[in-house]
């Protein structure tokens, strides 16, 4: 059939670019390095949306909206952070356009702005900028803030949401009293992202912080969560930054304390992108297609009838009709796929392709019997079920699918984390991608001579496991505990 | 108290400024007219959006996401399109900032694009762009876009959600094989529009279209619903324009008919935007603060117990909390406000400054007699209920506050709308405020005249009414029909 995929095994890279343009995620647009996100792509970030915008709410967080553009001097306040985000960005320089006496459009001159605004990497800046005006007291504290919003960062080489200059996002934006508060809101959010990554996206994460190279221009500490593609390379899925006083101290942020005192406050910012769809992509999926977790499938359930006249047809969707009345009930759902245009070969390749978690077939048989016919698009199994209680089945074959796509990833990745002793090895290990555990002396200089040699970084600093003594891969100087090394996307 | 408005009479415009900062909905930025909306104008958006995109949705529209940047070109290729909106934008000109040699932030000169890009001010050009690659049969249509985002038009004097350079909202993008199929989106469209602001704004709407001065740029006709605001000025609610052909063949977008000819797409937009929020607060509210309609606000009911000591409070809240229960069921918003830093006084003045729809009261007495004081938002009546049914009373209550709410406005509206037949009536009627319906004699000169003249312009010529013969207010030429003129924000 025409949406043949590219194998993994032949072209892992290859798959990938093919499987989010057949399966209609997204394109590249007019705009270089700008995506268009297709409806069936745009349909899973509204369930990564609806989900995450939840769990900010339950955690106490409001959302609220600030500017898009902002003034080029901002950047200039904070000093790691223009360090890390002013330089590669979109800058709007005029505000008008003219007719020029050739009759074309052109930039009109006169219309130069004073100051230069940048379109928005990240809102940090613009956010501390308001804070001021927000914050007085310690009652006006804690703010917990969010933004659902599109980011610009200039990007030479894109790749269709795992790397492009637009891309959109939630950033949450707090200010605490204390350092405490604030750094239990970085892990607290780190939390929200590894269960939201784990139990809706059925992708296991590791959980940690980031190396001084590594960590977000600004912070003073990175929580992050990282996931392991199919291809071995890592991919950082959320980030949560404890930003000390940095911010407050840039934009002037004070509050006054219980005790009657100026004090600066402390912050928080954390986000997830667009880029978690491919992730998703990337984790689950085989030479057939998608492969989505059913909670985060736009369509749960396809019914492919199959006919030979109109009348079978009507019976046919008789019969479906109940089923689907049935799953609406039970909040799945689910799409009828009757199109006379189409074979049942291509229908189930297409739902196939488009990671649909559970198809059904009714024929002609099926309707003598009271039967249909079941198949799961994480292992291709099918089977034939009594009609009877079917919906309370689907429901918990669904369960039981969002268990084996958690389930299998997790196995993957544990079938590719190694504990590594020697540079060798790690070598070795690392082109055969991975996560590779071994012990590090805690320098910047010694992570930046190995991402040189091997191109792997530090994904992540465990925080949650017991420390262990050892020495380092590269120079044998003592080292407290191992790193998870991996290459990245 | 502190946060006092101007009162309508006084200064309407100073009191809309004064109201939008003092509830919390919105306040200017540090970037020259973008503004910043706070959680709580948000938390009314979100609302707005989560109905709008209900109703798309059961439209048949599906939503996706296009580049926030356009490139310069694009513009030129709908020739009235360009003259419209090419003008006034946000243009980027480079992607790179650098350190000088002093240290400064600047811009780097090496990287100047070679083609601007324009920051969407409406994003036709490149959805039609897109488009192209999505059409190439019948099959493929109709095709029934919607987008969620941010567009920017500069504009000089702004005003928080009327007027913004960077404003947020939908806007649908449709292609369809018929102009008739076309015309019926367009008008399925501005129906959806006018059903969202009467039945859950609470604001009554005319429906119409408009001429050719105030017509959409690239459209062949715009649709339109137009409000009354309580200054007597109309506001343009919401716009569905069906563009013909323009942009299917600005950007060669063809399709092959059943018939198996290639033929140019019929095609229509609509947007709706965080401007609706400037008029949900000029519409309906008053000099204590706003009156929000209970389908749209935040927060539908809020609890204020009054209490002399923390026995008093735990039994209050007990019986409280059964009405929270009571309320959540129903799917009704509801608030509990038993700070102690602040008085009941304070917070009766700061919930009706935010438009709560019903407030309730409980103190000892209530208790002893079981009863609860239960005030209107919309009349500022009070009056003491019992506690039996209460959660029915007030989900009664709340369906006759939105009722409420919509018939005021629109006998306001019906009082402020006056048939005019002379010159000399009309520039008095214009400089009173309110709809004046006037007869037209259908030329864009004549229209620019009465503009000139009086600042009125035609905000919508009826599509739903008998015609009329009549002569012209300013020539005395023929006119088929009044036509709606108004100054207008």
């Amino acid at each position: 059939m025409a949406k043949q995929l590219t194998s993994r095994k032949e072209n892992y890279s290859q798959w990938y670019n093919d499987l989010v343009i057949k399966a209609d995620l997204a394109e590249n647009s007019a705009v270089r390095g700008s995506m268009v996100i297709k409806p069936y792509g745009y349909a899973i970030w509204e369930k990564m949306q609806s989900v995450l915008d939840g769990m900010f709410k339950e955690t106490g967080h409001q959302n609220a909206y600030f500017p898009l553009f902002i003034p080029k001097s901002f950047f200039s306040k904070e000093a790691s952070h223009v360090k890390g985000f002013a330089k590669e960005c979109a800058v709007v320089t005029h505000y008008r356009l003219k007719t020029n006496e050739k009759g074309e459009i052109v930039v009109d001159e006169d219309a130069k702005l004073e100051e230069e605004l940048i379109v928005r990497p990240t809102s940090e800046t613009i956010i501390w900028d308001t804070f001021r005006k927000w914050v007085q007291s310690y009652r006006d504290l804690p703010l917990l803030i969010n933004q659902w919003a599109n980011v610009v960062r200039w990007e030479m080489r894109t790749r269709l949401f795992l790397r492009t200059s637009e891309f959109l996002w939630q950033e949450g934006h707090t200010a605490h009293t204390t350092k405490d508060e604030a750094v239990e809101e970085a892990e607290r959010m780190i939390g929200v992202y590894a269960k939201f990554t784990e139990s809706w996206l059925g992708i296991p994460v590791l959980r940690g912080v980031k190396s001084i190279n590594e960590k977000f221009a600004g912070a003073i500490e990175t929580y992050c969560i990282e996931a392991l593609m199919q291809d071995g390379k890592a991919l950082q899925a959320g980030t949560s930054h404890f930003l000390g006083q940095n911010f407050a101290k840039a934009f002037d942020v004070k509050f006054v304390s219980r005790e009657n005192k100026q004090e600066y406050v402390w912050a928080t910012s954390w986000g997830m992108s667009t880029r978690l769809i491919g992730a998703l992509v990337m984790a689950h999926s085989d030479d057939n297609g998608l492969i989505l977790p059913p909670k985060i499938a736009p369509i749960q359930v396809v019914i492919v009838p199959i006919f030979k006249n109109e009348d079978q047809l009507a019976a046919i969707s008789e019969k479906a009709e109940k089923i689907i009345q049935d799953l609406k009930k039970r909040n799945i759902t689910v799409k009828y796929d009757d199109r006379d245009t189409h074979k049942p070969g291509f229908k189930f390749a297409e739902w196939e392709l488009k990671g649909v978690p559970v198809r059904l077939v009714i024929g002609a048989r099926d309707l003598e019997n009271n039967t249909v016919e079941v198949a799961r698009r994480d292992t291709l199994e099918k089977e034939t079920l009594q009609m009877t209680d079917i919906g309370e089945k689907i429901d918990n074959l669904l369960i039981q699918i969002q268990d084996n796509i958690f389930q299998k990833a997790l196995s993957f990745r544990d079938d590719n984390t190694y504990n590594v002793d020697t540079w060798d090895e790690f070598i070795n290990r690392i082109k055969q991608g991975g996560f590779v555990r071994a012990h590090w002396d805690g320098t910047s200089e010694t992570e930046q001579i190995i991402k040189d040699k091997t191109k792997a970084t530090i994904r992540i600093i465990p925080i949650d496991e017991q420390l262990e003594e050892g020495k380092c891969i590269l120079t044998g100087n003592l080292s407290k505990q191992r790193v998870v090394f991996a290459k990245a996307y």
